[in-house]
């Protein structure tokens, strides 16, 4: 806790910064809502994908970050535009295409959530 | 908003219609509670996969439909079976297992919600 | 119902049981919640992905158990528990690093879900 997913169109690729998961990992860090060895980030590179219907060039980055439950709703908009900020920062869009960049806040349930700590020798 | 994830274990790969994603974005829009551009669409091909604990031949395709919160019940329950329609119109079982098909519906939370359009030149 | 997804980061791949899905399948068979043919999990292997901003050798495996909505909170606290016990059982963390392990369980709203079952001749 906290996970962030970051999903992106393949065209998208050549227009990522290449730390763009460190970059968004300092932006849920400054949040101060978490600990720094709790950020857990992964990419999805999306090699399938549509938008809409329509033949027009497109493009989407797209961020779910999952945080347990019991956030202010304040707290969690904050994040959102923070981690909003940090995402337009470390990308741009494939000329002449839109560039749809979102990111979303999920309750992960706090009553049951397990985990655990291993140190490997 | 809406965000749509189609997952398919690899066996079905062969009996997947391949405008499989144009084909769920029409009826997404075809429900008319989406904006066309808005609809954002993935595929992810499933290489590791396992269905129960016996050696049965079997296959699945699961789509997660993300909107925005606030949608009424009946809403979304229609949109599950339209959309569940129309994975079952673009893929066959394979020869001889049990394909299992599924649709999810999810509540993004509104309030929290960031979004940006950005133009390539 | 249900969907179980593991994802994992790259340099625990050589860390983990090869049959750790259908260990994953039989902790969660035994929780009597499900049956058999109803368990389908998939894992990720993650290619990209951060934790924290600091240099430090880390590693995380991570769980995400999606049922139909209406468990009490005990029987979900109870699952996550079973499933982490047997996903700490199938991976050792990499020589030299801490390796994170966790479990959620989501709701998925019962009253949209859609499914269907064919099987192919």
């Amino acid at each position: 806790m906290p996970h962030l997913t970051l999903e992106y169109t393949d065209n998208l690729a050549p227009h990522l910064a290449p730390d763009i998961l460190p970059r968004l990992n300092r932006a849920l860090l400054a949040s101060s809502l978490f600990a720094e060895s709790d950020l857990k980030s992964r990419a999805l590179l999306l090699d399938q994908w549509c938008v809409g219907v329509e033949a027009a060039p497109r493009a989407f980055a797209h961020v779910r970050v999952a945080l347990l439950s019991g956030r202010p709703p304040g707290a969690k908009r904050a994040l959102a535009e923070a981690v909003l900020a940090a995402l337009a920062d470390a990308c741009a869009p494939p000329p002449g295409a839109e560039l749809q960049l979102s990111v979303e806040i999920v309750d992960i349930d706090a009553a049951s959530y397990a985990k655990e700590v291993r140190n490997g020798r």
